[in-house]
């Protein structure tokens, strides 16, 4: 169970960093969807390397196959299972760090729990699993854009430059774009640029925030008690690589207020409940309430530096890992898309949960007829 | 699935705030584990409300019963039912709010999701549904023990009083007992005791930091992809009511670092890999390094006081709600209990998941037999 | 996992044969049907033991409460908990078994799994365990009938005396309860009465086979590939004691025809795709045709016989079993309840998973909003 | 999860009959066992048409690619994908049949469920899809034979032709290899092979039985109360395309067997508890008592034949259907592979679940430690 997610949207990813490729199975995914290979190669764009001189040079085209679950262009409701082979794979790249565990990587946890792994580029641990969860996101995306959800996450902070001009009900993808740090407050996005470059030469690394906006989640999505909706964001987000914090509305910051201060009066507008701050981030009782759903992810800087370390063998002797290999310097413009599509996978499983509930309760009732496809 | 965690060592809670009462069936747990009815008792002691001013007056007995899956003081490894009967329950105070949405409860979104609630005290959504997880987790605390693993919680904040005067790796239990607060620094506590005072007197409440440490906790635990320890500990303790933050290792403030600062290096002591920093939190690429776990969780201040509050009614007209009913001022003594039973449950069932590998590599090696007991 | 069955609608039962209590909780009923004790009572009532000298003759009222998940009558959409007390549990009545595995039980198997096991009454493995079944399957009964589904089991054969006489079609409730031993056919149920009363007297036990019609299954029902509605219907049943076969539709008999035979032409029949025979017993593909389903169990004779037998004792030295204890000299009336109700539990759990793919497939078209309560 | 199976050992299969390709995701694997491409073809090479005139005469190659989960010929742990791309896919023999509904295939139900579907064979209900079964069974063979584990599946009747010189005890893969009809028997599987041979002239089709014996489980596999193993063997095996009945052990022949002759006497041998007969097939109250499993499925006569049929296409017209297209005269030399490969699936995940709960009970023990990997 460990590579798969989700209740009715379910994703399984599969495939190491330097194998023959990556991938992903959606089961759930409902039929007669509209799905082009393009609507899931976008998405890939975003995420992979080379982009700029931010993020790492590896040179992916990373194109995207749809092996099943789709004919002519519209989902079966079977099983859509993708795959992206891996072209520029360079294992000999870490034939040298082979027998080092990389400070702050997985290769020392892998090693004791499995007694194997796959040496090359962190294998299962490396960010290129993540293709499989943006590739996914994609075809969620496509259903949940049809209800009106969009979800929309950027860069916040790089270290300590803060964006601060961005609206989170308004802020749009173009904006998002328009620079290559994925930051949609030009002013900040130029600093972080500068601080990444800086940082880059040093050879070291910096992290940062993700903060991540869901418009038009309709009210009730989520699960009580144990799959409440933040619950099931932080999990998502924080099976990421890198993440180490996860907040929801007010977060930590929200313990600092006063009760009376910190609830989210109710008031109607346009005949619907409204909340006029809205420091649940968009969830009660792990319940969706119709506002905007905010949250920040923690992403730690890049375990991997061309700094020298010190570190120990899989014999147990001393070593100084001296790092080459391709990196990126801050993971952040990258983890944006990466993010987003956790929240993408997540909003479209309770999308479907909530669907199956309303759906039960119309036809149970007495005189109701069993459910049929319109 | 909503109601139910877990994949190896699986608990199912049951029961609203007033009615019969609530429970938990716990599926899975090993045979012949020692378990009487009294090591469950005593971390529900610890849990529940009317034990001094700082919380909530309800005053329940909350005792449990074992109704299953033990048998002459030994699980017989199918499932243990839990079950805490409701004695207080005191519907009418509640009847006054019937109409009325509580600002930052789950009562709106309850409404909006299946069009019926438990009107008196919440349901589902009450603190006192985590009865059944602390109930479970003191049966996971059973066979954790006898493996070394020990799970400690504590207050480490609350509103801006921070607790700094403790080491994670030699606080002890009877520390955090020896105060109300639950908080092991004596000074910062005291501190603590005087502001929730003080709050409650207002009608007021805050909120504040739980921090948790796991000790003894084996290299190997934790399942890449999805179910990173980190990720499955991040929903876990999300999944309490009032959380809005979750942390491991270095959390938001390791983002401030630069990446040749925030890796922890590696090094041998005593034929061990060992870390010299743990801004890790224990956990690199999901899975336990052998160091101390540790972990930090946001809890806003209590959704329930006493002061006049804007809101609307299910009918859609505005009002003001006037807080009566029992509460507490500040949810964190009693939730550092619920935090230390979630980081239990989770270890419990990755604890399972990983004996099962190791077995499972034994086991298929040539020219071994099937499992058998010993 | 192994006491919870169902992906929508899930239920885990808990519960030793002797111990406290036996009980179920559902997670997934919709909410606001409308559910009563006396419905889930009227259930139990025809699956307890005591009704005739044809079945066991341990006399327990087996009174069910209702714990959670249900106000004023209707489901909240939480979980149900359901407890019946264990009232006439005679644990000394097993004693002198102690030592010995009964031959065909689950003494052996047990010991060599668990290493302990409830001896009283096979603990888990009783009879008693299907209490939390029946229990959770007169709550799925409650709304499949608002759906317009039936469902209804019988006896059809005990040993060689096979009950021709019965229409799946048209068979009602009543014609089935007219009779102690299930079998809507008179005839037939007089003489299996008759070799029932021998077979007591001499001490042993007969077998046979109960057929169980669905009607009213709308087309769509069952998921490929695993998830097949004839696989789930096979799993459940299966997982009823002392079951040692299942077929669907034409079955073994099914294999003696030749393609052109076998094959269910379709025509229309007031604008509705029927099926002129009905050799696949309403599934096709592993998804329902909307005619009735029809399938048939095959039942071992009971184990538990008066009759000395050989066996062994923990020690691993060789004993007579001598039987005492009470036991059904033919589990078969009692086992018609236990079949419906796993089909019963089968059925809601697809319908809610077809409700699910309906509403996605609505929800998901373009211009459409997310899913409302209505 | 309708295209997932196994709890511990757990595969989701993909693809369509006639899309680009077919395959699986294996989760669970344990890490650093011995996997080939070659281990994995030969199993394929066993399963595909075109092997005889009896069968389907569909010309592919299928080809297996090992595309994660394994490297340097050791399984990582990882989840393993397994892809067989289609190579013969000729849409257009299908294309006359597109308006029309096959008797007793999964076309009408499919489009009442999906409103939509693969036209070309079947789609996912080809038994094309079993491509991915078959291939995730050859990976749970390699660590069931290290285990001692046997499984072996043969044709036991088609039609009227039974095959009465089997001992399952002793039989050997070689035997069932022998003749293209894969009955061990040879006198019978002579007139087997010349009843198919009558058949196909005439356009038509047989069914028949397939018998599986599985040899060396030990005592422990298998989990009360639902995920019993007959249960889950029952599942696996009707999970197949065409079944329509499961039997274990003495069946429903054994329905007509008095319990004093069909309880399993126990008696000891060489230190181990054995049993006399074997009526039970293996298994009791749903665990496994260490002698030969022994299962039988029923496979209704291929639903694709020559001879014209009574129909409506997709607008309700009545209409004959006229075959054509590649198909199995009789589907039981195929099927034994596919019903070997469920047994293994289901062996492997019951083996590694018990050997985690053997795990745990060993290191829950007072002065253990945690689990290592050895």
């Amino acid at each position: 169970m460990a590579s798969t997610l989700g209740t009715l949207f379910r994703i399984t990813t599969f495939g190491e960093s330097h194998g023959p490729g990556v991938g992903v199975v959606i089961d759930g995914c409902p039929p007669r969807i509209s799905l082009a290979t393009s609507d899931i190669q976008a998405e890939l764009d975003r995420r992979r390397p080379g982009q700029s001189r931010l993020v790492s040079a590896r040179a992916e085209a990373d194109h995207v196959e749809i092996v099943s679950g789709v004919e002519d262009g519209l989902t079966l409701g079977t099983p859509i299972a993708l795959l992206v082979r891996n072209e520029d794979a360079r294992p000999q790249d870490y034939a040298e760090f082979g027998g080092l565990f990389r400070p702050s990587h997985a290769d020392y946890t892998y090693e004791a729990k499995y007694g194997i792994r796959a040496v090359a580029g962190g294998g299962r641990a490396s960010a290129r699993e993540t293709i499989g969860r943006v590739a996914a996101a994609a075809v969620a995306r496509q259903f949940l854009a049809a209800a009106g959800v969009e979800v929309l996450a950027y860069v916040k902070r790089v270290e300590r430059i803060l964006a601060l001009a961005i609206a989170p009900g308004r802020v749009t993808r173009a904006q998002i774009e328009a620079n290559p740090v994925r930051c949609p407050d030009p002013a900040a996005a130029a600093k972080m640029i500068r601080l990444i470059e800086r940082v880059r030469k040093r050879g070291d690394s910096v992290g940062g925030v993700i903060e991540c906006v869901a418009r038009g989640v309709p009210a009730g999505l989520g699960e009580p008690v144990f799959d409440k909706l933040e619950a099931d964001l932080a999990k998502a987000v924080m099976s990421l690589p890198a993440t180490k914090g996860f907040e929801i509305g007010s977060g930590f910051a929200g313990t600092l207020l006063l009760g009376s201060v910190h609830n989210d009066p109710f008031y109607m507008e346009h005949g619907r409940v409204r909340t006029r701050t809205n420091r649940s981030g968009g969830v009660q009782g792990g319940i969706s309430n119709g506002e905007d759903i905010l949250i920040r992810v923690a992403l730690k800087p890049t375990a991997t530096i061309a700094l020298p370390q010190e570190t120990v063998d899989r014999a147990g002797r001393s070593a100084t890992l001296r790092g080459r290999g391709r990196h990126d310097p801050c993971v952040l413009p990258r983890a944006a898309p990466m993010v987003e599509a956790m929240v993408l996978l997540v909003l479209a499983d309770h999308w479907l949960r909530q669907a199956a509930l309303a759906a039960a309760q119309v036809a149970s009732r007495p005189g109701r007829r069993a459910p049929r496809r319109r």
